[in-house]
């Protein structure tokens, strides 16, 4: 049977990030994708980098392209009635976010790894995962067996010390954890988002989060000839109800400020995305350890899904290195508690965030009242400006 | 019939500080309270006066003892999981808290008022009101009647150019202005606060506000011999249930850090306060002006009761100054607003502070676990704290 240390579920960020991470540290994973190459080069997800991620990307050295096309952005401007409020991350902060698209961050990571004749494996599924799961070994002892599917539906086997489940919140990984060792947290918000991607040149030097009282729109970037514009819609919006010009003109309507004007182009993408806010504890089963959205789903309204994922196996991957070289198990047993904090920081933050911009359909006026008082006082406070600036930028590693 | 400028319903912190207010801008005013003098001088409510709020009563004169007896506090203990964790309100903000009993602030007041010689009546219970209250004349013109009853059961009247309620949340100012003229929000806390007021020397320097998983504990002061706590309890608790043991074995148990003892002492005072949370708007119907809780309530959890209504008096004695000054009814225009914007950035940070620091018996494990983090990210960052701290000593005075 074919064997390697640590087999990894997923070829997403997390995934990715800890291969490169255990390869620098003279660890053999394998990366089994269910997708094809294609697909997920092609997935457009998110794309603010925090300071963090984009260090540790450069530990890594996959950071040529990113250092050359990324966009360093100082701060972000937020909207409420007719008025732009900047938030000055650098001099609140002395922090900065990096906008680069997830999926460019992904061809990077697969380039680094495929160049360096390491294990990638595309369009293999796995189905099952067999032996004792739920017990780490005191040593590697490649007791445990990944049972997947090639793209012609051959069946293979691939026999790991531990596994790491990075394949997202639809994956097998945590369903491979009985749910009886499972707490699971889910919430539900009465918005989606409706998503555009526009070969068109950013309206905006920085990021706006509007909120208006017809919903929340955002705009985006990817790159200076390419734009990101978001709107809250129903989550049971039919997207064939919004043709790319109301699209545009309702984004006119919520993103428009006196003076300013909405630049138009083709939409190349367009989609709605449910929001959902997820975590399920604890992040280990065993020699299983969940990394990523396998674990937990944030609103994206802080920008925070990606940037958790990496700060996961970052944790993680130092905890394998300390445990393939000293026997310990001590950083694999505080592995899903250091993570945890910050997961529970970062929903806290996104949820926050989120109903601070978005308009609930459910209307309690109290609510209404409250929200506004705290957009006043975000303008008011350089505290509460900087409380969130940080968060924002993200908050330092584990 | 007699005839006065302003009639004053009400002798609780907004009556007696709107009457001083007016008196040293020359303006004639009679303060009417349905009670009894002894009733309002007893009556035993809030104690933590806002630098703001101390400023004004030494620009009246009336801060004599307060000085000599009030105890400055630079800062507040919160308390979570064991332990125990200073908020510097001078370090974070510059300014401090003075805890000093609202009744003994009510005393210094009415003994001012009476020595002066002017004119508040107690047991003087008004009924109605008469004339065009809905209407702001062009000019003083003592257009409108307060009818009230004295201690014998007699009826007088008295002519106003206008009425300023600061009678509270049950008395009859508010039930004046017709209800579909009053946007009313309301909101209830499924839970209450056991008080009691102690002949017992504080067994802390500074208060104590902790989160505990049987509910939450303070530990208040009144002054360096009488202390003040309170426990969270059901809206619906019965009091008989808590005889002084119970309350002290519970208090020591929520309150209780390592190292720590909480001396008891005789219980002076005991009772059940519900929570709530109420706002009516606007606070202004022609010539009737509300202030304080005549207008809104909020929860006791950041101290700010008595310095909203203190707040929305200094506004209307401004207010009202002006007007007989200069004709002008700018700024009797302008004081529902004006106001309401303190008032809403105060609800906003009472229920912040009230669901950081309660057990909620609904108890979703969702906002249980974003409650932790929030307390936990005020001992991580400084900005959230001195955003609280911010809030806590008080905003400058609009």
């Amino acid at each position: 049977m074919e064997r390697t240390q640590v087999g990894i579920i997923g070829a997403g960020p997390a995934g990715l990030v800890l291969a490169a991470r255990l390869a620098a540290a003279g660890i053999d994973s394998v990366v089994l994708e269910c997708r094809s190459r294609r697909y997920v080069e092609g997935r457009v997800r998110a794309g603010v980098l925090e300071a963090a991620t984009v260090a540790l990307l450069g530990e890594l050295g996959v950071d040529a392209r990113l250092r050359e096309q990324g966009l360093v952005h100082d701060g972000v401007h937020l909207q409420w009635r007719g008025e732009r409020h900047r938030i000055d991350f650098t001099g609140l902060t002395g922090s900065q976010v990096t906008v680069y698209g997830q999926q460019e961050m992904v061809c990077d990571l697969i380039a680094d790894r495929l160049a360096a004749g390491r294990d990638l494996r595309f369009e293999a599924e796995v189905v099952d995962a067999d032996g004792a799961l739920g017990a780490l070994p005191g040593r590697a002892d490649g007791g445990v067996v990944l049972r997947y599917r090639d793209a012609a539906g051959a069946a293979h086997e691939l026999a790991c010390d531990v596994v790491a489940g990075c394949d997202g919140f639809h994956g097998i990984a945590r369903r491979l954890v009985p749910p009886s060792a499972l707490d699971v947290y889910d919430r539900g918000y009465p918005y989606a988002w409706l998503g555009i991607l526009a070969d068109v040149a950013p309206s905006t030097d920085e990021l706006i989060y509007a909120f208006h009282e017809r919903g929340f729109a955002m705009h985006s970037m990817r790159s200076p000839t390419v734009s990101r514009l978001y709107l809250q819609v129903d989550p049971d919006e039919d997207l064939a109800a919004w043709p790319d010009e109301r699209i545009w003109e309702e984004l006119q309507i919520r993103l428009g400020v006196p003076g300013w004007t909405l630049t138009t182009g083709p939409v190349r993408d367009k989609g709605i995305t449910p929001m959902r806010s997820y975590v399920a504890e604890p992040m280990r089963h065993g020699r299983l350890l969940l990394a990523g959205d396998a674990a937990h789903i944030v609103p994206p309204t802080g920008a925070k899904g990606l940037n958790l994922a990496v700060a996961d196996v970052k944790v993680l991957g130092d905890a394998l290195a300390d445990w393939y070289a000293t026997g310990s198990p001590a950083g694999l047993d505080a592995y899903s508690s250091r993570c945890l904090a910050r997961v529970w920081r970062v929903q806290d933050f996104s949820t926050w965030m989120t109903t601070l911009l978005h308009v609930d359909p459910k209307g309690d006026p109290w609510d209404r009242r409250l929200q506004r008082s705290r957009q006043d006082e975000i303008v008011r406070s350089r505290a509460l400006a900087t409380n969130l600036a940080e968060n924002y930028v993200g908050l330092p590693l584990p």
